[in-house]
């Protein structure tokens, strides 16, 4: 237990406020404390292409109140110019006496800022609460140290592992609350991602800012719910010339299209995370590949009792438990009646 | 939140003491406390046969200790004679003062307990944290108010709701630590049940001291491991004329053998509750028929990926999830990596 703790996990709380408007940029929260301990303000990265944390909370102060003040932040502050100017900057310019932080940067063109710090004679503290500082900007540091975007993918299963009855029924397996939350959950992600095949079989709206279909064979509806609303990007085996002229739609062809071509295309487009909805099929497909970094796998409190219902993931066949993907529970939510499991990958 | 919360919640570890080992009996734990509050005897039914609880705290007490002072029990005190003297007697002998109780006895032999001892003069306080007192010996109510065997079914599934793979690979979808719970879990029952196609899949040794094999053709192999220890109960089809002898195996022969006629046969022989352990067809009919009065469910954070592996549950082909079966989450245990949802009748 770290004094500083307390004040750091009012950090995240800030910092989750943004959530889902500061990408390709992480979440970030600020406190300023005086000598006695007294959170004098408090800041957060509101939305791509405004003030930083740090900045957002110094802006508050006049330069007298926070001198020789404590800064807590749980990201390392920047040192570059990018939409906005280092974060270093203010914080000396303030006086700032101490700089306690979280998590180190590991962009490139941010990094820095700590020797920058320490150089203009602050002392900085790093490391508190390391682990759930990374947690919080997962998708962040998936980003920057792998240069690819966060993929989580989500199921929603009766207790035996069904999405639906083999005759495709599955209105509804979850309660309310339970998709009510998978709504919430969507909005942390920068863009949706479905087939045609559940396109076309449910015909869901899937109200998102972006959202990316893969449609190797052209097989959807342009009438649909889903184009009705958002920004579409739609992966196809068809050639450019085969694709309608849509305004809302972005076509993106490929003979080939594996995910990996897909997940790389929507880097470039700076989409650095989706939420996956999909079918036995598509998931199957990340899964079999490699490419789930988290799994919010719903459970509703029924047993659909049909060995030929269809299944969360529908990949290939298995000889051997043995060749199970495994992953990792990271937390468990109570939706009453459903329940939420988390994993991360293993 | 009553005064006498907290000796109940000792009443019910107590009584938790002895799981396992007092059916046809209910688990029953009391405490004695003198007027200033303090506990001056505790006692818990151990077995079948052995002294109630009551009897058991009270017995350790001289009778001066004991007089004015109160005893908590989750269950009230019997008033007949079974294998012991009627509880009642023991604690008017002894001068008490005032009885705390959790839940009424239903069994119609043992009730009137709290009639006699107010017509003795003794206070009588009931309904105390009555919900979880009825759950704790929801085997025993199921039994005297149904009139039939409690049957807990155990399912270890991977995330996607499979038992094996398609060619009937199953070893091991939980970890070590969720197995060794599943054994602590079957000896709070009176026996486990199993199906002929368990025994040949798998040669499971499924140690308990009764076990109960559902097997219509006699398909069985005697000498599996299953059948070199416990005593058990064999139900087939085949007429008795087609058994053969075998010291540890009762024959329970019926031409339709439905699983009704099956735990009427269990209720006769005083097997009280049974868990079931079974492949997705056994699973799957007590589901069908409503018979599953609680769901352990283990998930290990795996995936099989393939839709043709098998299911917990595999009965009847479903066509809307609609004739879904319900349940109702009770709890959530993890047993790392693995969780485990329990669920009873909804």
């Amino acid at each position: 237990m770290n004094e500083y703790d307390k004040y750091m996990k009012t950090c995240f709380k800030l910092a989750q406020k943004g959530m889902g408007r500061t990408s390709p940029n992480p979440l970030v929260g600020c406190v300023v404390i005086d000598r006695e301990g007294n959170i004098i303000s408090t800041g957060y990265h509101k939305k791509y292409g405004e003030n930083h944390a740090e900045r957002d909370a110094l802006l508050k102060l006049d330069k007298n109140t926070a001198k020789d003040g404590t800064l807590v932040v749980n990201l390392e502050p920047c040192n570059h110019y990018g939409k906005t100017p280092p974060c270093t900057d203010i914080i000396i310019e303030y006086g700032i006496k101490r700089v306690v932080i979280s998590s180190r940067d590991t962009n490139p063109k941010a990094a820095g800022g700590i020797k920058r710090l320490q150089d203009a004679g602050i002392e900085v503290i790093q490391g508190v609460l390391e682990e759930e500082g990374n947690k919080l900007n997962e998708i962040f540091f998936t980003n920057i140290n792998e240069k690819r975007t966060f993929v989580a993918l989500k199921t929603a299963t009766t207790i035996d592992g069904k999405i639906a009855t083999s005759t495709g029924d599955s209105k509804w397996i979850t309660s309310d609350k339970a998709r009510e939350y998978a709504y919430k959950l969507r909005k942390q992600y920068d863009a949706i991602l479905t087939s045609s095949s559940t396109v076309i079989a449910d015909n869901p709206k899937m109200v998102h800012k972006n959202k990316i279909i893969i449609d190797r064979c052209l097989r959807c509806d342009f009438s649909s719910e889903i184009f009705k609303q958002g920004e579409i990007y739609l992966f196809t085996q068809k050639a450019p010339s085969e694709c309608p002229k849509l305004p809302q739609i972005e076509f993106i062809c490929s003979k080939e299209l594996s995910l990996q071509y897909v997940l790389n295309e929507l880097y470039k487009r700076k989409i650095m995370s989706v939420f996956v909805e999909a079918g036995g099929k598509l998931s199957g497909a990340f899964l079999k590949e490699g490419l789930i970094d988290k799994l919010y796998h719903f459970t509703a409190p029924k047993i659909l009792n049909d060995n030929t219902g269809k299944s969360a993931f529908d990949g290939d066949s298995v000889a051997s438990v043995k060749f199970a993907k495994e992953f990792h529970l990271e937390s468990i939510k109570k939706l009453t009646p459903d329940v939420l499991l988390t994993y991360t990958r293993s």
